[in-house]
């Protein structure tokens, strides 16, 4: 479910959203928030940029914030669908974190308009959605932080601090989405392979890749 | 002049700016920009919270793109005194690339308000200015790729891509003043100390400290 849900996306953004309208809306509430931040964007703002009415937004969307909870949850979930994925993979410790962290940096790179909307606008959420997405996030460290001890548990992976450890690789990972220029000169796919080197190292892979 | 500049900061914020209502002016739109972002804020919120008029502010700075651009400037001269001063210690690469992190990560969370505002403010700035911002930000990656280009040239480190692992190493220190949370349980020293041995293993640094 989750890799149909990616590849549906290549084709049309945010394809899991219906109607079409309600997509559409979706689709610019994120290059609003993303040019000119939540608060200085209305509903206004995302009505017109979809070439819609206020009035035809609300049909969809009761306010600004539903839009933006439901941008941050696609978003989270997605990107943990991406760690669960690389995770549940067989082979070794280091061969699933390289893995994680080649697609974690890729979906970064690619959908960072996407991506620094979800992590820059998380305190504009109501209470009750901020603590949903904070439950996301929990869970996508556990993800890091369960690859990473079962290569400590089997000897593959040398590493004092787990925790901390896997708060500096998704960390790493999550900071491409606020420099990954698309005209720079390394593709999503070289960033990320450089990444799953630096990753490698830091855990103390035993066969360090270079 | 550098330590100076940060020892005054701890009893002043922002200390350096004057005459004292400039200085106010300052601190409050940096708290408004990192609450509400540059475009949702108004220089009449600005001078509001700094308890002056708006044509007090006209004195000080003739419009909102200044004040970030003030904050900006100064926000990343800071950072890069602080890569400058670990980067011309005595002593071996390792050793001054352990002291550049911890002292960057430090700084990061410490400030991380401000770091926030002068990270993710930078498509604000108009051409002139951003120009002036991206030439210092070159600076501060030049500073760390010469410690880890010298580490490679002394033998110290084994870095198969030096541009992209100075890269990485940056962007792992900026990205403590999204998540750093001053009643979390790390302080800012601890995060230093993690993300020095870290790095190091990044590096390939011979003696890999724990």
């Amino acid at each position: 479910m989750c890799a149909a849900q990616e590849t549906s996306d290549e084709d049309t953004p945010w394809g899991e959203v219906t109607p079409e309208a309600a997509r559409r809306l979706l689709v610019a509430a994120v290059d609003a928030f993303a040019e000119r931040g939540y608060h200085a964007t209305t509903t206004r703002d995302i009505a017109g940029r979809a070439g819609m009415s206020p009035a035809a937004l609300y049909i969809h969307y009761k306010t600004k914030e539903e839009l933006l909870h439901r941008i941050s949850k696609i978003g989270h979930e997605r990107a943990l669908c991406v760690l669960d994925t690389e995770a549940d993979r067989d082979g070794t410790a280091a061969e699933r974190l390289a893995g994680a962290v080649r697609s974690f940096v890729r979906w970064h790179a690619e959908r960072h308009t996407t991506a620094r909307v979800v992590q820059y606008e998380l305190d504009a959420l109501g209470e009750e959605h901020r603590t949903e997405i904070v439950a996301l996030r929990r869970r996508s460290d556990a993800v890091v932080r369960r690859i990473i001890g079962e290569g400590v548990r089997d000897g593959e992976f040398d590493v004092p601090d787990v925790p901390g450890t896997a708060l500096a690789v998704l960390s790493l990972c999550i900071d491409v989405a606020r420099w990954f220029n698309a005209r720079g000169s390394r593709t999503p796919d070289e960033v990320g392979e450089l990444y799953a080197g630096l990753v490698l190292r830091m855990v103390g892979a035993r066969q360090v890749q270079k």
